[in-house]
């Protein structure tokens, strides 16, 4: 009989998810509950912005990773969700859990960790709590004020918008397998950039807020999820589908996929842990909006277009190959 | 050699927040660090108010207490920090940590018990993160906006202020022995009492705002980590000390203490877990700060005075003994 419950692990996240927000009262927000921000209104036109995002040993850091890197990342991921709406992070709290044994240095070190992943982005770690627990946790909450009619939310893109990202996609998924299985092989300067795809993940938030400020974005999406799933976000949520003419894989992933005897596709699609933008753009503002980013030192690639026909598909010569809705998801996936 | 180590355990928890704080680039603030809650310039005049404390199923939930009742503690305890400061709190994210193992009706509980903890105090979860741990976790970050000339702080108390409390203390001290070890005896509805301190907790939010708007009160602090401690930390940062004629014991306390033959004193200055707010008042404001607090239901009891000499006392007859510097500390204190 205690089989038939439906367990977390059963459920999975975004049902678990769905559960407890239907159990919630959510108030009037300027963004829908499930953005990759939370928000709430100050004034008239500007909005208090908070992120929560929590990471957790057992699960989300590999063994190799330094307690540095994991709290680092901790940051960056929370900052990667901001970078995506287009908002600036004015402050973070962090809330640690810590195991006993943990020593005086590995307190150090996540400190430095937290503090380098917040100045890199110009904010702040200004307060937190910190707890006895069995695992390694570190839950995040970032905070920052944006004015409302500029925030890039996910449900706006429209037929015919373009679709683009910041960069490349796969190294962490890569990554991870190099991490994870030894019969996986890379060698040189593009295993370093793979592993350190994991290690050190940066967030677009330079990218965001120039996206953000040129005003051009109808839809945006942070990819931790991998870019198919948030890509079925968008769709989903927008009422529109996605035609890829074209998988963004990054170099070291052709170059991993090819020595490895696996699918680059698949890494780059179906990995999660990805902290580039996905964004949908107005066509008659693309030069702009790629302009826009340019200037800031990053990069805005065309994959595809928004089209009336839900579902996501990529173009191969002229046939139509689907994309599926998976991706990461806490209580299903396994490293 | 390896336990010549400074682990977690012998570090204590506010020994590892002072590392890390050590460690932390830090703006110009508008709260100290280490004040019940953080906060950062939004105007000229506001302050957005930010706060984050983690619940962690092992250590800080009995296991006679359901999840319902974890989930709405973890958002009382911030509503707490908050009602010290004299700041409504808008909105709150929540992170869970939870086990492989949990059940649907799980989930279930745990967002009813985010949403009447919220909801009791006017406020609402707008959004969070799930997460699969070892241990149950929930990690709330309260969003609040004030003015900053209004907040109340836990460094500016002076000499000849008058010390108050907004209620008696020992109830979950009392309420844990009860729950942990059966050697401790109480019936009846001082049982109820002092069990319901420890599952359904209240925080002072309606006395704090009432002792924010009448601007009467010099400094002011939650007393989550225990009376004696608190007033430790008021004292340490206002750089007074404080004389106390009365220690506040609840009735059921008094009563516990008779009954099992421990020190009800003992009960209600080195617990923890009380969500009283402790503050100090202005001599002249005495009057008005009470029937403030009156006038929204609520109680503020003198229990002594700030004075110009370091330390906490407590006078017994003219005997003046020490109160000392302890309370729950993780990593080192057991439930």
């Amino acid at each position: 009989l205690k089989s038939k419950k439906k367990t977390a692990t059963k459920l999975g996240e975004h049902r678990i998810i769905e559960i407890i927000q239907q159990h919630l009262t959510l108030p009037d927000m300027p963004v829908p509950f499930g953005d990759d921000v939370s928000a709430i209104n100050i004034d008239e036109k500007t909005v208090a912005v908070l992120k929560t995002d929590m990471l957790v040993g057992k699960t989300d850091v590999p063994k190799q990773m330094s307690l540095y890197q994991a709290a680092r990342k901790a940051i960056v991921m929370n900052v990667s969700d901001f970078a995506s709406k287009g908002v600036q992070p004015s402050a973070a709290l962090v809330a640690l859990g810590l195991p006993r044994k943990f020593t005086q240095k590995d307190v150090k070190e996540i400190a430095c960790g937290l503090d380098d992943g917040a100045r890199e982005y110009r904010t702040y770690v200004i307060g937190g709590d910190t707890n006895e627990a069995s695992d390694f946790i570190v839950s995040v909450a970032l905070f920052g004020t944006a004015n409302k009619s500029t925030l890039m939310l996910r449900n706006r893109a429209k037929a015919g918008d373009i679709l683009a990202v910041t960069g490349l996609f796969g190294k962490p998924s890569a990554g991870m397998r190099l991490l994870s299985d030894k019969n996986f092989q890379m060698e040189g300067s593009s295993r370093e950039t793979l592993l350190n795809s994991v290690f050190l993940p940066k967030a677009r938030l330079a990218e965001g807020l120039a996206l953000g400020r040129c005003g051009l974005v109808s839809a945006s999406i942070d990819s931790s999820d991998g870019l198919a799933w948030s890509l079925h976000e968008i769709a989903r949520l927008s009422k529109v589908g996605f035609l890829l003419d074209s998988i963004p894989v990054a170099d070291e992933v052709s170059e991993f996929a090819k020595v490895n005897k696996v699918d680059a596709s698949d890494l780059s699609l179906y990995g999660g842990e990805e902290y580039e933008i996905i964004a949908t753009v107005k066509p008659e503002g693309w030069n702009a909006a790629r302009r826009a980013v340019e200037a800031v030192g990053g990069q805005l690639l065309q994959i595809g277009k928004a089209t009336g026909k839900s579902g996501v598909f990529l173009d191969v010569g002229g046939q139509s190959h689907v994309v599926e809705a998976r991706g990461w998801e806490h209580f299903r996936s396994q490293i």
